[in-house]
């Protein structure tokens, strides 16, 4: 039957789920296990999704976009208005769909992104960051030298094999080439608190790749290594070189480009 | 025994608990409570503490001032810095004591304090704001006049009998005369979202009144009342006539004057 592809718009807060990919297990809430339950229920069939960017337990999305199929009948029989309506009606209450628009078919929020941003978040206050505690990475007592932490970004621009910086979980060999167009840290004011924010845009990310780089970038940040470091790291191809995975609740994802 | 006077700068998370005031019933969490809790701890006595503005179950504070004293020995015995450590150790981790300072032998963070101020968070957006919804009002699908909002404020500008804008428990007649010194609606960004916030300085409030304030200006936002349909209410002394208490979440006890 012809088919009709739908991309959704899809923001949440992330410390409410075990991730945005379903789980088998009962009981785990997954972003994209909440999304496919509530299709189920309005179509009446398994509707399979994917999404630009999948996120670990923990990490938040803005833009985060999910793209599904329906079929001609299906999608003539509510308007996108009412679909997102009934979705967000169905969903946990930590995710909001913000907007359903169709798309050419066979269209992938995956395969089709020709870019992804994601910002990730530090409080380097003495105080517990109480207001803003689920979106910030804190680290008490610490100065960060942010002239050197954007000196240590610019060895990471451009296109480079990622491997030190991705989770090494897999036996399988898969690509760990990634470029990464922008890398900068800036101050923000969130809430009346001075976060520094680490905001990076690149084609694609591996596992765990945004939060090594921030791991990685606060030791240059700390003074522990020199900003050149960060080009060591990257040749070396070796996740054991590169600093620690940064806390999931610091990271966003933020939009991503078609 | 000579004693001597604290004063602690306070922030929390108001969604974990059960208002700023102590409970005599077991199982309820309250700032009040988890302070005096740590202090009894520290000291081995009760130390009784008193707050420039007691607030409600789920409201916020980013600059409250707990008032507390000691005697000279209880004193000597640490450092500020090691007593404010102790009790940021103590109290539960969605409170932090961002400073302790000495103050005037017999200060009182209540009685002593000149102004305060509070802001009340209100989003409009349709789409559920996931990353902030812990801070905000969410009014779907509202378009809010803010120029008649801010021309209706100017009526409650100065010293007047708020007794409309209090909620009404007590048997016994207290003063319900307090002076606002500022009352205004802006617009800011937070973590992208772009809110509709309540600035308000006054000597001091009455219970609920900063929530009714809000409630009733959104009703002239939302066009069901004319700009000076608010000085009608305040000029009626009857908390029936003014418009509803906002939610809790909204609100955030910003700072406190001496």
């Amino acid at each position: 039957m012809p088919e009709v592809t739908l991309a959704a718009v899809v923001a949440y807060d992330g410390s409410f789920f075990s991730g945005f990919a379903r789980q088998s297990q009962p009981h785990v809430v997954t972003i994209q296990g909440e999304i496919e339950h509530a299709l189920s229920i309005l179509f009446r069939r398994s509707v399979l999704t994917t999404c630009a960017g999948r996120t670990d337990a923990g990490v938040h999305a803005l833009h985060q976009v999910v793209s599904f199929d329906l079929t001609k009948d299906e999608f003539s029989a509510r308007s996108l208005d009412r679909l997102t309506s009934a979705l967000n009606a169905l969903v946990d209450e930590h995710i909001t769909i913000s907007l359903i628009e169709e798309r050419a078919p066979g269209f992938s929020a995956r395969f089709d992104a020709k870019a992804r941003e994601y910002r990730y978040r530090i409080y380097t206050g003495v105080d517990r960051p109480v207001l803003i505690s689920n979106l910030v990475w804190h680290i008490p007592h610490t100065k960060l030298d942010v002239e050197e932490m954007n000196k240590a970004c610019t060895y990471l621009l451009g296109e480079h094999d990622f491997k030190s910086f991705c989770k090494a979980v897999s036996a399988v060999d898969k690509p760990t080439c990634r470029n990464i167009f922008e890398l900068e840290f800036t101050h923000e004011i969130i809430n009346s608190y001075e976060v520094l924010t680490m905001r990076v845009v690149g084609n694609a990310f591996l596992h765990s790749m945004v939060r090594t780089l921030a791991g990685t970038l606060v030791e240059v940040g700390k003074g522990n290594k020199p900003a050149h470091w960060a080009e060591e790291v990257l040749k070396a191809q070796d996740r054991s070189r590169a600093g620690q995975c940064a806390p999931a609740h610091g990271l966003i994802f933020w939009n991503v480009f078609y």
